[in-house]
């Protein structure tokens, strides 16, 4: 049988705050088996972004990554998250390395063509090296991925967090039975935005269309369930979407896609 | 025989300047055999830390860190400097790995005690994990590595990038042929500071000590000076003073240091 491999994405609030992203750390480091990380960490871009004087620019979610952006999500994303979770969890004694898609060539993508948007230096996802990051989870590492890719001819680009997750997720679908999850500060899909207790514990396709549709799944959810419905669609075992407590109990919590 | 392993420091403008940065790379790419390159930015550094408000203050051509100006190293180091390095080595097809010392526990170190000066956080070498750098060299893989390390308990540590290269080169004096570059904008040290010419082709620890009374060496080249003795001493083939001409012509030019 394929070795179980799980895939964390965490951001949001998560992310934001000291407190909640220590608790996280030690919560994902006692997942058993091999485990990948990766990041978001947005609104610490935001912020250093604002103290420089940089504007935040967002369509439906979606940052406009223009060439100060860039330097900023490099910075913030590639440097000050990555590095301060690999510490935390080194001292955890969990043997992490921090890495961007440039690193070992591990995620490449193609700058987005402007179509009605110039989304700036926002890089597709057009192949993973799952070998060389197979490689180091094998050999008991933990990979923390930034969302950051790289297109082959030395340009580094902002890739969403929750697609650099899902894309991972996929490429290793048909080597290891991968469990991909989304944790962020929400229980889980909410039935109602407005409570928090309100989550949907077993989400279809087609109640997601529906919900989509109805507006009760809105704004940044949507791009989220998005790729978790992709990775699902393409080998993925299975797809939570959570909160720490969730990965605390083993994703006994939270809301579980399901295709049909 | 043991093989060779060439480690070079690239800092000073050669980092600053895109142009500059970019030719180095081309030239280090082309360096045959095992490498790994440790980088500085420290202007960059101040320029941000600038552009955030954040006062920069130097004791003796070190940098005093506070937790803010970590965060600002953190930033630039390990992630501007880092990524954007990685991702042109990527375009010349060379596989290369961004890496702190946090990264897979490659270089522990301790907080500087507080004496007469309080250095914040920074942090003196205690250890490194020649095994985990050996492993990637030995598999074809470039280590680019920011002068960051962390303490084991969490706290990432601001340590001077010419002291990361001579750490990382004594620890592997037992098992290649080591050389160590430091490559900076001057052709080497300089006999005259005002005449970028007057370069001192072999500089032995006597005539360094002479000089540093009489003050022909002075300011931030004491420390690298010291640092490379220090690594000759403890087993390093070669070390070498140049710019980016010395490891285009494979150290020809430049100051090449003798222990006698």
């Amino acid at each position: 049988m394929f070795d179980r491999l799980t895939i964390v994405k965490v951001g949001g609030k998560v992310v934001e705050e000291a407190e909640s992203l220590k608790a996280f750390i030690k919560d994902f480091a006692n997942i058993a088996g091999q485990k990948i990380l990766v990041h978001g960490g947005g609104r610490s871009a935001t912020a250093v972004a604002e103290q420089l004087g940089i504007q935040t620019k967002m369509i439906d979610g979606r940052r406009i990554t223009d060439a100060d952006m860039l330097n900023v999500v490099v910075m913030v994303y590639g440097g000050l998250v990555n590095k301060n979770i690999v510490a935390q969890l080194q001292a955890l004694n969990k043997q992490a390395i921090g890495l961007t898609g440039a690193d070992l060539d591990l995620v490449r993508a193609e700058k987005r063509p402007v179509a009605d948007i110039d989304y700036g230096y926002v890089g597709d996802v057009t192949g993973v090296n799952t070998e060389a990051l197979e490689e180091l989870v094998k050999s008991g590492v933990i990979p923390v991925i930034a969302p950051l890719t790289h297109d082959g001819e030395g340009q580094l680009l902002n890739t969403n967090a929750d697609t650099v997750a899902s894309e991972l997720a996929k490429s290793f679908a048909s080597s290891f039975r991968v469990q991909l999850v989304y944790c962020f500060e929400k229980k889980g899909v909410l039935e109602n935005p407005n409570d928090d207790d309100s989550v949907i514990p077993y989400l279809s396709r087609e109640i997601f269309e529906e919900h989509k549709v109805n507006g009760v799944i809105s704004d940044g959810m949507i791009p989220k369930l998005d790729n978790g419905f992709n990775a699902l669609s393409r080998g993925v075992s299975d797809v939570f979407i959570t909160n720490i407590e969730g990965v605390k109990n083993g994703f006994k919590e939270g809301t579980r896609l399901s295709l049909r």
